[in-house]
Order: C-alpha cells, then structure tokens, then sequence
C-alpha cells in the first residue's frame, strides 16, 4: 500500500458519526401570492439541509411556481441584495436558489446551507400558494451531550463560550470545516484551532485523527511542504496552495494531539511527516537562519490588507520547532537535542537580524521595515523575546495606530496566546472581551470568519457579503476559558 | 363508495405502465469555463428526466458551479430571450433553470421536461469543469412495439404520420395530456382526439379509460357540465373550467370508445353521466331550441381570436346528440327514439334561425353576424347541411379572407372531419398535407398546438414562446391516414 493509500484508509476509519435534528421555525404555514414574501427564524444557526410542502390554497395552482429561497447566517445577509455583489470570491457562495415547482408538493432541497435566517419569496404563482411544514435538518459531527458548560463565572465569558462552542460544533461535520457557508473545505491553520478547542469541549478525537490523516495523504509542493488545505467530497482532492506557516501548524497540530491523547500510534505514523515539513522550512532559511522570500503564496499569518509576514512566519518555525522538540523528548527521539541546538540558532539569529534595537521591536528590511502586532506576536510565541521587555512591546504595538493589527479572530488567536504565555492573563481576558464579546454585541449566534469592530464592512475578499460568520478559526476563547479557567 | 370514489378508484386501476427509455446525446464531454455553454440535441422530441455529471477538469472547482440549463421543444426557444417573454400565461412554464452544484457529482434534476434540445451554459466557475455522461431518460406510456407503419404509399403522408403518432406518444404519460411542455393536464377536447387515433395507432385502452373516469369524477358546474380538465398530480383535482362543446365531447369520447372496444362495462358505469351532460345542454336552449348566450367561458370551439362561437357549438351538440342516439341504439336502450326525434327538431331550428338563406352560409345574430369556417364546420358534423350544398359552403368558407378561419389543429382536425363526412377525400387529403405537412416543413419533430401558416409568431397567449410544440389535439392526421388507408 501506498502512504497516500494507507493515510486515506486511516482517514476513512475515522469518519466521524454525524448526528441530525430537525429544527422547526416558528412559522407552520403560510399563504401567498405573487410578491409575498416569508422570513423563517431558526432561533440559532445551523447547517443542514431545507424542506418544506407545498400545497394549493384552494384552486390548483395551474401553472409552476417560481420560489425564491435565500438563506442567510445573519439578517444583514437576508437583506442584502446579492446582484450588487462585487465579484472576489464566485458569487455562487451566495446561499440562494431559484425553485420552479411543478405541483404540490414537498420539496428537500439537495444542498448544504448555513444559516439561522431563511426567506422565501414568492416570484410568481398563478394561484395562491399554502407553504407550510417548514423543516431544517441541522447536522454536526459534535456530540453535544459530551459537552460540559464552562465554569466561569463571568456572565460575558459564558456567553462567549457558548457562542464559540456552538462555532465550533457548526464547522464539525466530516471534517474540521473551516466555515459550513464558505469554503466548506479543510484547512491546515483552522484545523489546528479547531481541534485544540474540540479537546476541552467535544472531545471528539476520531475527526482530529481523520483531519490530520487527510493532510498526511496530501501531495506535497516542489519545496516539499504539505497542501494547506484538502477537499474530501466526493473524492479525496489535495488542495494547490502550500503555505508555510501551514505547513508548519500540522506539525504542532500533531504534537497538540499527543500531548492531549498520549496516543503513539498516530505519532509513530505522522513523524516522519513532521520531520519532513520542518526539514522543508530549514531549506528556505538564509546563511544567517532568516527565512527567504519565496514566490506566489508563501505565507498567510493574518488577512490584514498590506501586511508583511515573513519575520511571523520565522516565528511560526520556531514555535512548531519548540513544541516539535517537546514531542521528541517525550517520545525518547534522539534527534531531540539536535532541534534544541537549532532552536537557539535561530532565537539568536532573529534577534540579531529581525530586532530594532532603537525601536525596540521586530522591525526589519525583511518586512520592509513594516511594524506589525504579527510580527512581535510570532517572535514572543517563537521565544525569541520574554518577560518583561515582551510584554512592554506587545502592549505597545497592540496601542500602536501605525502598526499593522490582528484582523481575523485566527490571529486574534494567537495574540491572545502570547498575553497568556507571558502571564498577561488580566489582559488576555479583556482582549477576548472586547473582540468576541464585540461580535456578540451586534447579535452574532457564531463568531465570524473577519471582524474588525470599527469596520463591520470590512472583508478580506473586496465585499462583506461573501464573508464567512461561522468560522472555525474563531472558535478558540472556549480553549482558553476552559484550559486557564476564567 | 360515492360515485366519486368508484370512478378514482376504477382510473386507479387503469393507470397505465410508463415506458423508460434513455437517449444520449452525441456529444460525451464537454470541458468549459465561465462563459461557455453547449447544445444537446437528442434527435428526437422527447419528455422525461435529464441528468448529467460534473467534475473537475484538472484543479479542484474551488467554488460552487452555477449552469443555467434550458431546454427546447425546436431551435427557436433555445435561441428566445426569456427574459422578453411577454407575461399572458405564467412565465414558469418557460423550460429553463439555475443549477448550483456544490462538488463534482452526477445531478438529476427533478422536474419533467419536453424537449429535443438542451443548452447548457456555465454562468459560472472558478476553474474549467468538464461536464459529461449526459442522459435524457424519456418515459411514455406508449407502446411502440404495439404501433404499425402506416399503410400509405404517399411519402409525405408516410411522414406526417410518423410525426403524428410521435406527438400522440409523447404526450401519453399517466393519462392522456394536452401537452408535455405545457399544461400537462387532461382537458376533454385534447381526450377526444388522442382517443382516437390511440384506437388506430399504440391502442392502450387502459389509458383512455382511466381519463374517461378521471372526468366522471369530476365536479359539475350550476349548469350540470362537467369539468373541463383534470389534475392528477399528486392528488385528484377537478378543474375549474365548465365548457359546454368540452362536456359534449366527454359524450362523444364515450361514444368512441364502445364503437372501438364494444366493452359494456364502460357504457354501462358512464351512460348516466352522458345523459346529464345532453340534459344540461338541453336546458340552456330557448323555446327555438337554439343555444343561449351563458357566463363566463362557455364554449371554446378554437383559439381563433375574436371568434364567436356559438353557432359551432350548437353543431357541437347535434354531433355529440347523433354519436349518442347511435350508441343508444346499439345497446337497446329504449331512449333511442327520443333522441332522434329531438336531434331532428334542433336541425330544423338551425336550418330556420341560423342559416342565411341570401348568403348560402351559417350567419346569424347568434354570432352577431360573423361568418367562420367554424360555424360551417360544425353544422355540417352536427348534419344540418349535407351533400353539394355542404361541398360547396366549406370550400368556398375557406377560400374566404374574410371568413374566421380555423388556427388550432384541433379545430382542423374538424374541419378534415367534415370533408371525409361529405366523401371530400382528394380536398381532406391536400388539407392534411398543405397544414399539417407545413410544420413538417418548419422542421417540427411533433405537431404544435397552434399554427398559422402566414404568422408563425401567432401565439393564443401573447408570446410565441410559451406555446407548446407538441400537443395532442394535433395527433389526428394518423387517425384520419389510418382511418380511411389514405
């Protein structure tokens, strides 16, 4: 068997159960006519599938019926008018459909949606038109009975954590799924999020084991890094893009799973993998240990517009190379104290080579000279900086109007992981407050995929209605608030 | 049981067997982008199911693929601009869709189409997709092994024949519909005619049984009429329309029937219904025993516009009036003697007030003064006017411009009807060959529902693009090739 073949077999026994429920709006029936319309509320937001009769109200309906259903994971979304969308990402993400509908009926509609809000518009019927037995089949590979409430007993924090567990169990279907609206697929970074979060809520290890099985099966870049993103339906597809700090993250999603499971039957399988991602990065390094430039999509850190990530993405390697060394020791690997040497190498070199010591921050020709909070938050998760002197600089450049910030909650992530490794839990709490608590202020049932609390347009892809509002990646304040207990 | 329930439960029992036949187009696989679109043509007219399969042509597709998928009875309504459509019948009929397909996958769409050609056009994808294993699974309840070539040695009648019985099977799916495009019902004037050439042709009683109980169990109007067409999916619905020549016809349907089957079980259940609807007639005559002006839509005699139709109607009633006194007579009920009489009397009357005595010709103020092909037609087959002088009067009427002149095949199906009944066999012949032979030389695969030689964007609902190109009542020229061994 081949290793591709023999990860796909190992993924395959690993598919998660998926469980349904039916969810029913409060609406049963409705009549209408040409022009009507009808707004079903699902009291939460769900991913699954629509259904819903038709019948005549009185005579027969004579001639088909023109629907149109649109759905969508907020009411912005219901309200937008999706012919003015400027194209970035395929308009067909879009979640609305043209039902024409030849008699009575009922009708399930054959594809996946993901919303709490559902509006049916009635474009054209020769008669008057009953709708009723209005049905979402909701689906997720979470067990909800195997979650445990938070134990905080901060009211904000609860409200958070229920927000980001139910993200999170939305984005569980077969796969870790970085968003159920778009793009439905599997990413390394929003994995690794995911399953982090998944071992303290749902604790679902099959679909963490299957998720990083897939990627194993994946094919590797010219450079030799793993695809940053895999498609499993209705075939097995490895995704084109091979970004580095994704690459990267498999490895610590790796050593994340065995620090949670102790299980060596997957490690004794994935290490070679691991070894090799990193190997693959420590090929892309200078003389002087410093990550080099490379064509097309080398690194992805954050969707912040202009930013330069290489000295994070030189962070990103030393935070996999640290936790990566870990495992070695753990696990009786000899190579362990080869890593450790290597580590403090390359501590040595981003402090020589990426520091401004006037400005006291990594600021350097690498990034242009650009001051970004990713950059300081990648060298203090990298243990290139600590203390201190880190903290200062963190606060400092979060403060800092001209330092490119965090704008997706996944970067967001890890700035909050810095604060807690540099004991800065006062302030990790506030940060959590202000940004998911932001999101919960303006209503939202899942936290988003973008947010930026001043700019609630703001997209990565040129138009917000494209944006994602239930997104994996912006599921992680339930780790924290159940791993340091808040 | 209520005489409801027996006649739904004797159609039941005759529901005929559909016939599953798959067509695949020519073209195998087709690799398109955003933009392209693609043309199938099955070669033949076809009503049925389409499906297809996507998949990836090199990268993954990355995003949902929208295609707009439109299907065609001929070339001009894959070329018509729907969105022109002038809006009398509703613009759902208009055979066209808007797929989303998530991932590659085979799709069946799930509504029935009338076609030859299917165009499909990729609206939308992010990356080339190939499109393949196209397949049109046609049903009808036709057996075609049970049909024999038509006996003629006249090639252009050879053809019309094909053509016709083409346009019969095509249209015969659970029950006998006007057509498969558009309105997919049963209506009594469409019955008539593809009972009879079905006697000549695929002979499935079963099927024209079934519709004559479908209509015995439907809902008469105030008047006593019977509905004029029928509903059957996904439930029995009787029809709103009560049209005397329809309800007449039902009488005639029956008549057919047992001249052709001899089967008295049929009679026996269906002769009360057929006396009602006479009666009904009967009572809407004044002293003169001529028909009377009703509400609402009471004859429909042709789409001819601007028609009156009342003089064809009462023709109408004297033909169904004859067709019953003969079946009276052969199965020796007593009422016979009655109706001869009473079919005599209304001659007479027709004779005295309808009959224009100067201009030789069916003229009269039941009709305000307008002379039509029509009203000749129908007191020649009602038998107020025979032999030279009938000759005479039906040419002349339609060598007339100023005469209303007959659109439907169904009303030139009467027409025909009339010449054969005044031994006219030479002029029938050339009026089958000149009408029905020249939409075989517009290319028509099937015969349409309305055509005017001179005016081929006449439509009876505004738009051309609505009308239906295979449509039962024009199937009879098999009857009439059969028939009379033309």
């Amino acid at each position: 068997m081949t290793d591709k073949k023999f990860f796909l077999s190992k993924a395959d026994e690993n598919r998660p159960m998926l469980h349904y429920r039916d969810i029913i709006p409060d609406i049963n029936e409705f009549v209408a006519q040409t022009g009507d319309s009808i707004l079903l509320d699902l009291g939460e937001h769900a991913v699954g599938h629509f259904s819903f009769a038709l019948d005549n109200a009185g005579d027969f309906i004579d001639a088909p019926v023109r629907l149109i259903i649109k759905f969508g994971e907020d009411m912005r979304e219901i309200e937008d008018d999706f012919s003015l969308y400027k194209e970035g990402l395929s308009r067909t993400w879009l979640q609305e459909e043209i039902l024409n509908i030849d008699y009575p009926q009922k009708t399930t509609m054959p594809r996946r949606y993901a919303c709490r809000y559902i509006k049916i518009t009635v474009e054209k019927t020769n008669k008057p038109i009953k709708l009723f037995d209005f049905c979402f089949c909701a689906s997720t590979s979470a067990d909800v009975s195997v979650l445990q409430p938070a134990k905080t007993k901060d009211a904000l924090l609860n409200k958070i954590d229920i927000v980001a567990t139910n993200t999170l169990k939305e984005c569980m279907q077969t796969f870790f799924e970085d968003g159920p609206k778009r793009d439905r697929r599997l990413w390394t970074g929003d994995l690794r999020l995911e399953a982090l979060t998944n071992y303290y809520t749902f604790k679902n290890l099959e679909i963490t084991k299957r998720c990083l099985y897939l990627f194993a099966a994946g094919d590797c870049d010219k450079l030799g890094f793993l695809p940053s993103y895999i498609y499993e339906t209705p075939y097995y597809f490895s995704g084109g893009a091979h970004i580095a700090d994704y690459a990267l993250l498999f490895v610590v999603s790796v050593c994340d799973y065995y620090e949670h499971t102790g299980d060596m039957d997957v490690v004794n399988v994935l290490l070679g993998i691991c070894k090799a991602q990193l190997a693959s990065f420590r090929a892309v390094l200078d003389e002087n240990l410093i990550v080099t430039r490379q064509e097309g999509w080398f690194a992805f850190i954050d969707w912040c517009p202009g930013l330069e990530g290489l000295t994070a993405l030189q962070g990103v390697y030393l935070y996999a190379l640290e936790r990566f060394s870990e495992l070695l020791k753990a696990i009786g690997d000899e190579e362990y104290e080869k890593y450790l040497q290597h580590i403090a190498d390359v501590r040595c070199a981003c402090k020589k080579y990426l520091y401004d010591k006037n400005a006291k921050a990594f600021i350097n020709k690498l990034d242009n000279g650009q001051l970004s909070v990713h950059s300081q938050v990648w060298m203090i998760l990298g243990g290139v900086i600590g203390g201190e002197e880190a903290k200062k600089l963190l606060v400092s450049c979060l403060d800092n109007k001209n330092a490119k910030q965090p704008v997706t909650p996944y970067m967001r992530h890890y700035a909050a992981e810095a604060m807690f490794k540099l004991n800065m839990k006062n302030e990790a709490v506030q940060y959590l407050k202000t940004f998911w608590g932001g999101m919960l202020e303006h209503g939202a049932d899942t936290f988003w995929e973008a947010y930026i609390p001043d700019d609630l347009d703001f997209s990565p892809y040129d138009d917000r209605m494209i944006n994602s509002l239930c997104h994996a990646w912006s599921c992680t304040p339930s780790y924290f608030i159940r791993k340091y207990e808040l």
